[in-house]
C-alpha cells in the first residue's frame, strides 16, 4: 500500500481536514491528491464515509472550499472524501488543450484507448484504490458504510459508480449530473476519446458508464436503490442539453421500482456552487439516513 | 445617487445574490463591486442587513463563495452585503507591490496622506456610501437594522466601524480580527501609509481606527455594545502577533461594562475560511438576535 503524505491540515467543523498525496497505481504511478475530513471521535468509532466528486476544471479543493458540506457532516458524524478530477501531468498529447477533456476532466471512467489508458483511470482510483489506501491508513473511516455524491461531471461519476456497484454503497446523490452522457456533447467527447468510437452505436461499451442506461438495466433488488438528484431550472448546462435529467426519470420509470429516485427541479438555481451549497446539507442528511441505518 | 449595474445574479439559499457595480464617490469615482444577498420576501418586508468585510487580498466574492453564511441568513431572514476590500485601479504608485498595502488592502479607513487620499476611502464607502446607494435602490434592505462582521483586516474593519458608530449598528462580530492595529506590523504599515507617521506616538489619530482603543474609550452606554469575536488558537497570524485579541479583552476590562464582549478562542483552528465557515452560522444567529429584537 503506498504511503500517504499529509501536505496540509485544517481544523474545520469539529474535525480535521487533511490533504494527502500518494503515488496512484490506477493513474500509472502519478501522484494524486485527496482531501479527507474526519470528524472528531472517529479514531475510537470509525465514521461512515461520503465521497464528493467534483466537476470539470475542478480539483480536490473545490468541493472542500465551496460546497458547504462540513457542518452538516459534523452534525451527522460523517467523514468526507474529496478526490481530484483527473490525473495531473500525465503528459498525454492535448490533455491541457480543452477544459472538457484531459486534465480536470477524467470523467470517472477507465480509459481503454491506448493514448489515455496508462493514467486516465479515475474509475479505478475512486472505486478501488482510494478505499483501499485510505481504509488501510487507519484514519477512522468505515468503508462498510459508504455513500457517494458529486456535481455535474462528478454527478455522473457518483451515479454511475453507484449503479455499477450498488452493493458497495448505501446511497448516491448528485447536483446537476450529466445523467445520460452517452447521448450528450460532454459525454460523447469524453467517452469517444477515452473509450473510442464516434457514438454509442459505434461503441456500446459507453453504456457501462451511463447512469440512465445503468439505472434502466439495473439488476439490484427493486426498492433497494436510494438516489437523490437536484438540478436548477436556470442551469445553463441544462439549457444546453448536457444534463438531461429527464433521461434518468425515464430510466427509473422503465425500471419500475417506485421510490428509488427523488429528482428535484430547483426553481431559478444555476450550475454554480451557490446552488450546491444551498442544498448540500439536505444531501448529507439524505445519506446519513442510510449510512447510520 | 449613482446607478447600480447588475453584473451577475445567482439564486442561493432561498434568495438572490446579485453583484452590482457603481462609480463610487468615496473612491474618487472608481467603479466598485458589491455582492448583495436578499432573501425572498424582502420586497414586501425589507430585511435587516449584515455586512461582511473580507481580509487582505480578498474581493467582494471571497466571503460569498467561502464563508458559508447564506443558509443561516435565509433561516433568520437576514440580507448580506459583501463589499470589496479596496479601490481597484487607482493608479497609486506601488499599490500592486505589496499584498499588505494598496489593492486588496484598504483597511477600511479614509486615507489622509495625499498619495492615497483621492481613492483609498473604504471607511466612507462602507459607512456612508453603500448604505445610501443600496438603501436608495429599493432592494429590500432595511438599514435601520444593520450589523457588521468581518475577517482579519475585515474583522478590524467591522469592529472599528461599529465602535465609531455604535448607534447605527445593532451588533458587531469578527473572525480573527486585527484587534489592535496601531500596535502590530499590519496596522503600523497600513496606518503609516494611509494616515502618515511612523508610529501611533507620532500620529495619535491612528487610535481613531483602533478597535481596542475605541472600546476602551467608548462613550456608549454601559451594556449597550454587543460584540462576538472568534479566533483560532492555531492561527498563524495570531502566533505572528498580528491579531492580539488580548488587547480587546483588556479594553473591555478597562471599560468595565460586563457582558459586552464575548471572545472565544477556538482550539486548533487557523486563519482560513475553514475556520470561518465552521462558526459563521453562530455569528449570523448572534446578529439575528439583535437585528430582529
Amino acid at each position: 500500500m503506498p504511503a500517504l503524505t499529509a501536505t496540509s491540515s485544517n481544523r474545520v467543523a469539529g474535525g480535521t481536514l487533511t490533504k494527502y498525496t500518494f503515488p496512484s497505481a490506477s493513474l500509472g504511478g502519478l501522484t494524486t491528491a485527496v482531501n479527507v475530513y474526519v470528524p472528531d471521535g472517529a479514531a475510537a468509532a470509525p465514521a461512515p464515509v461520503l465521497f464528493y466528486l467534483a466537476g470539470l476544471t475542478c480539483t480536490e479543493d473545490t468541493g472542500a472550499q465551496k460546497a458547504g458540506l462540513f457542518n452538516s457532516a459534523a452534525q451527522h458524524g460523517v467523514a468526507l472524501v474529496f478526490p481530484d478530477t483527473s490525473p495531473r501531468g500525465a503528459g498525454v498529447d492535448g490533455e491541457e488543450a480543452d477544459w472538457q477533456l484531459g486534465t480536470g476532466a477524467g470523467f470517472y471512467i477507465d480509459a481503454t484507448e491506448e493514448k489515455w489508458s496508462k493514467s486516465y483511470n479515475m474509475y479505478s482510483l475512486i472505486t478501488d484504490e482510494l478505499p483501499a489506501v485510505l481504509g488501510a491508513a487507519g484514519l477512522g473511516l468505515d468503508f462498510s458504510r459508504w455513500s457517494i455524491t458529486g456535481h455535474s461531471m462528478g454527478g455522473h461519476g457518483a451515479l454511475s459508480i453507484y449503479l455499477k456497484n450498488p452493493s458497495r454503497f448505501r446511497s448516491a446523490s448528485a447536483f446537476a449530473p450529466i445523467a445520460n452522457p452517452a447521448a450528450v456533447p460532454w459525454g460523447i467527447g469524453a467517452f469517444g476519446a477515452y473509450l473510442g468510437g464516434e457514438s454509442v452505436s459505434a461503441n456500446p461499451t459507453w453504456l457501462e458508464h451511463d447512469s440512465s442506461a445503468l439505472l434502466a438495466g439495473s439488476k439490484a433488488a427493486p426498492g433497494s436503490l436510494h438516489i437523490l438528484v437536484d438540478v436548477g431550472t436556470a442551469d445553463q448546462f441544462l439549457a444546453a442539453g448536457q444534463l438531461t435529467p429527464e433521461a434518468l426519470e425515464q430510466a427509473a420509470e422503465k425500471r419500475g421500482a417506485a421510490g428509488e429516485l427523488t429528482l428535484r427541479r430547483q426553481e431559478g438555481y444555476d450550475h454554480s456552487y451557490y446552488f450546491i451549497s444551498t442544498f448540500s446539507p439536505e444531501h448529507v442528511a439524505f445519506h446519513a439516513k442510510y449510512l447510520k441505518a
